[in-house]
């Protein structure tokens, strides 16, 4: 068996990068059974490709996916691209026996993920497994508030409180890129952020999202054609033609957890002067927990036990030695970066590949967000009627 | 002419307290066109109105709130108690010419909001004046945040985020008080603070809510009837019996405003951890702000004006002599207390009876609240159906 | 014997507002044994008192303030003069039999503060208190800071940092003032603003300052002689003739305490954008806080002892029943303002006149930050040498 | 000539493996005009210099630092030793011709910091470069900060503070280190981390620091000989032999600079609950910046110029493609991590390897450092007399 670990990375934009960077780093900060090498680099593109693949220094590139996701030389199929390709490139994938590691959300509907998460049980059966890319997950504070919940630190859970809240589309200018075309990326906010506030609070919660009452809006309904796409957004040119804007601009809604919990969702890129104010507040009869990653580093948390003239949230710096993840890399208050993320996710995924443990979340846990933003949009269809997640 | 304001205040518990206590300071502070003097205290019985009134040094009290109300001396009426009685009392001083004070909610229904809108109409008419105690609207960082609005400073306002959240209930045996039943309060979470959530949003974004889609729920639904009543909860005697909570514990709702903004808004009572946290925040298409009641001298606003590399929320102090109030109090950086806010109201309200400005709000704006309120109550017994504001 | 306290005010500037608001409202919050009524206003020119008595609704008022110290119907002399004028009225009051509380610094030198203190001891004798009006003592997150190192909550106590950060004298052009005439105010922004840090770090700490290592600066040495005073500085004529300001702009100085501890001390008013930023931070062997006037209800504390997963600063809202003097005003949450300081000054100054116990700081206290300011003074004149309080 | 730069790392503690992981992924986020590669590993041990160069995936390792400086296939030497070995290690290799990173604080005194400038200076001449690793230049936040001063936002300076807070050592019972012995290190937290701000305050201010009066003290001063390092202290075993501390615990002193700005600094490894608070905050005629590692993603900026109603700190969240290094990361609002920080360190050097621009500090900005440092001590030791800084 070999000792390493090769990749093929499917996509060469933001997330491609994050990802790649971290199948390099891993191995230097946690102890890997196996070493990950990134082997391909696979574009829509032939001659784009090998750009990024030259700049990111990996040897091989191609715009051939099919060829690629069968190829001996490839155990982990990496897929980064927009949503609507998740599901052909996985699924074939999975049927080649490769791992697959794939980009959040899972797909564009429901429907596609069913048949992903169909496809990772009938490979799971032969060793593969599958896995969504929630990163947000890697983060040592919401990994702690996980674990506060766990041990019974906050009681009985009452309120989780989920913001994603982003500004990058503030300028009714900003230009009409695939992350507002519905096809491409499925939702708008909702898919994009809202699907990670999902996945963090049931996570942290312990509790299942049982229905929800929902509001989908879109302030700006065209944009130019033409601009420079740089991030998120870019620099829209205002006198080009405008375009249709087909998904939502916001999404609000309140839930119901399956274990009694009262939930608040909202998502966001028009929150002036919010970069990336990903939000996770939980309240429950002993204690809180609040979250916020634009200062990611940092938990706030409340403990009721807490004699009462000194009871006050605690700003931990979750960066000590015990803290999860942390003990791998520097003095506490020394903090970690978004970037880091990725390389937890990979020594998790690379962990599970060789050990017992499954690395959550897998495809059927991506499915039940999925299921999740299904309920939102139908609920939006329907006067927001409350209406439960079908599972 | 007499040069002074002669106020009858009716009740005597917390929310009085801060009343008296602001009839006497304001005219230290603001330059007051008469003296305000409160000549007498009503309370429900007479043997405590009077200790009460020994204690708040006023000279004289009564448990006739009917007489109270007609007295030649008698200029305004200050309605202190629970929501219950706000109709009969408010209708009968107007009908007797005095100016009413009254404390939110309004009342506990739409159909009394509107009967006492009506009879501040006809007393209007003969020189009388009507307010409601949105005390938060006195404080200076939310007036200088609704007066960046009507500058201009947010642009087009796309998002209101509003909580309020408390955690006084958080404790299963908190004790059954007047809050926690429906015939004394209205209702629970929701009237006593999204109430003022509900004017706040209101009035500093200058649009009104025209729909809701809502959640009510009570966690806790049975708590012991004895115990000792202290601050807003209290001491609950768990071993005592045990009485229904007729009230929701927490209210979460989206909104849509007229002006095209989305709105989202919870108030609850198990925040654990939450003190007092009643927080606004606006983002527009130049800028936001947010504020806390926690940090009740702070406002914080992001001016998307500002050069791309020097941008941030600012967290001003609004204790400047620029800000609204705060000229008459101290030197900036020296803050205000929650006991001001009242203080600021009788200025308001003193100066409204001499001048030709009335003053805000009046019973008609607090009547539109409750209309609010209503629509929160239908649609969650609607499966949280998007229900219309009725005006 | 009378059951109300009669004072005498002096002066009619920003603090006699402060303690006049302070001597009427005591009395609704906490149970005084007696009832305190300012009876007369004392000012420099007879007309200026008549028109500050008659705003502030002071019964008489004269410019005769030997006359006034000597009146019986005078049970306590308040003095808010700047502090040239503090050791002869408050002698002449103490030999008069009058209970004094003068406004910090004591005096403008050790040598006035030690022959005011033995005024204090022999009127002491007879019954007669004396106060120093170090009012920060009365904010309640600084009273449970001083509590939780009573209770052994910090350990060993390694360090004392305290800033008084101001920022109005920042343009250049801001006018020559009282407050930057040595002659009048004694030394600048060491005596104004330092004195407090002093008596609150060494008050809060339970140690004293053995010796310290000083710097003194004077950033702008002539400012316009001409213009609007307002709030604590104002705006300067800057085409007006300038004059020389005399006393220090900035201080900072290093020191040692009895106990131990090292410390660090800052005072400015060129500290653009913090505008009353009074803080102190002490770190011990097994606790820290932190503390900053500019969040006057907030308390930050570190627990040592907390598990080490969930260590972190607690943000303390210190408007809990629990903590000092707040079961006497809002339901938790709701804070207190800058004025509420000088209610409780007068609370703790009535009780005591009545009480067996002393209230505190009284007149050897206050000469006790005057030493230290004097051998900040020594050591910045002899080149930063660290110079012993000599006591 | 290469396309490579080849590194021989001398040392495998922490610092060792940021530096590693640096060089490593420069390439991949920044366009470098040549390919790092750590060719080499030094150690004091061969066996455990061995294990260190597996465990980092270093091809070679050795223990023969005097070889491998002057191995042809090495082109920068990048010491990460303690200091008291830094001067014969970097003379040796700037006379091999080899470029020199030198970690922090340059030397353990003046003298061998001169040597190693003047050796520096020597090599310069023959296009040999060295640098001192004053990492916290590398953050954008503090960059960013510089950028303001530089631009005049600030106006004219009167105000550094900066602390450098950590509390590793609050543990009596910590273990003794080599960081605790002066032989080795040099100094405690002065030069540990007070050459930080030292650098920082300079470098931000663009002012130079002229005199200091200054104080040192050790407040554990014997401490357990055995138990287990981790991170930068460890768990002491209480019931080993107690060995002498022969440096300080907390330094602080107060500063003149030559622009007129009045300083004051304080660092120390016993503030319980500061973990890594490298804080700096600059005080200008016009504007504000403060500064504070535990959130480096943020910086605080106040402009003056503001108008007066909206004026505050606004909080920078440093991570847009405007701002120093960030173009290069993720989206706006997305953090970096202190890993990073040594990344732009790698680029800066490599760019500055094949450019005109000199990468700074070099040796000669470090031996400035140092002689502040020196000024420390001796004003220590001399009563905290103030001292010319000798240059």
């Amino acid at each position: 068996m070999s000792s390493s670990v090769r990749i093929a990375v499917i996509g060469h934009a933001f997330m491609c990068k994050a990802h790649i960077h971290a199948w390099r780093t891993a191995g230097r900060f946690f102890d890997l059974p196996k070493t990950p090498e990134v082997t391909l680099l696979v574009g829509r593109d032939a001659g784009r490709a090998a750009i990024a693949a030259e700049r990111l220094n990996v040897a091989e590139s191609t715009a051939d996916w099919r060829a690629a996701v069968t190829r001996d030389d490839i155990d982990v199929v990496d897929i980064c691209t927009p949503g609507d390709s998740h599901r052909e490139i996985a699924v074939a994938a999975l049927a080649a026996g490769k791992h697959v590691l794939c980009e959040k959300p899972l797909a564009n509907s429901v429907g596609e993920a069913e048949e992903m998460t169909a496809a990772a049980a009938d490979a799971e059966a032969k060793g593969i497994a599958s896995f969504c890319g929630f990163s947000y997950r890697r983060t040592p504070g919401l990994a702690l508030a996980r674990k506060f919940v766990q041990e019974g630190r906050l009681g009985e859970i009452r309120h989780v409180r989920a913001q994603y809240l982003q500004d990058w589309l503030s300028d009714a200018n900003a230009p009409l890129t695939w992350r507002l075309d519905k096809d491409k990326a499925g939702s708008g906010a909702l898919g994009d952020i809202g699907a990670h506030s999902i996945d963090a609070a049931q996570w942290v919660s312990g509790q299942r999202i049982g229905g929800v009452s929902a509001l989908l809006h879109t302030f700006v309904t065209s944009r130019p054609v033409g601009g420079v796409a740089e991030g998120l957004g870019g620099a829209g040119d205002f006198t080009s033609e405008r375009g249709p804007v087909s998904v939502d601009d916001a999404a609000a809604f309140t839930a119901r957890f399956d274990g009694g919990a009262v939930g608040v969702f909202e998502a966001t890129r028009f929150a002036l002067g919010r970069r990336n104010a990903n939000r996770l507040e939980i309240n429950g009869s002993r204690g809180s927990i609040a979250f916020d990653f634009e200062r990611m580093n940092e938990l706030e948390y409340f403990d009721g036990r807490d004699d009462q003239q000194s009871q006050g949230f605690r700003r931990i710096h979750v960066t000590d030695a015990v803290h999860p993840y942390t003990d791998r890399w520097w003095p506490v208050g020394h903090g970690l970066g978004y970037g880091d993320l990725f390389v937890h996710q990979v020594a998790d995924v690379v962990a599970a590949l060789e050990g017992d443990q499954q690395a959550r979340p897998h495809f059927a846990d991506a499915l039940d967000v999925q299921r999740v933003l299904q309920a939102v949009e139908a609920s939006a269809e329907d006067s927001s009627r409350y209406t439960p997640v079908a599972r």
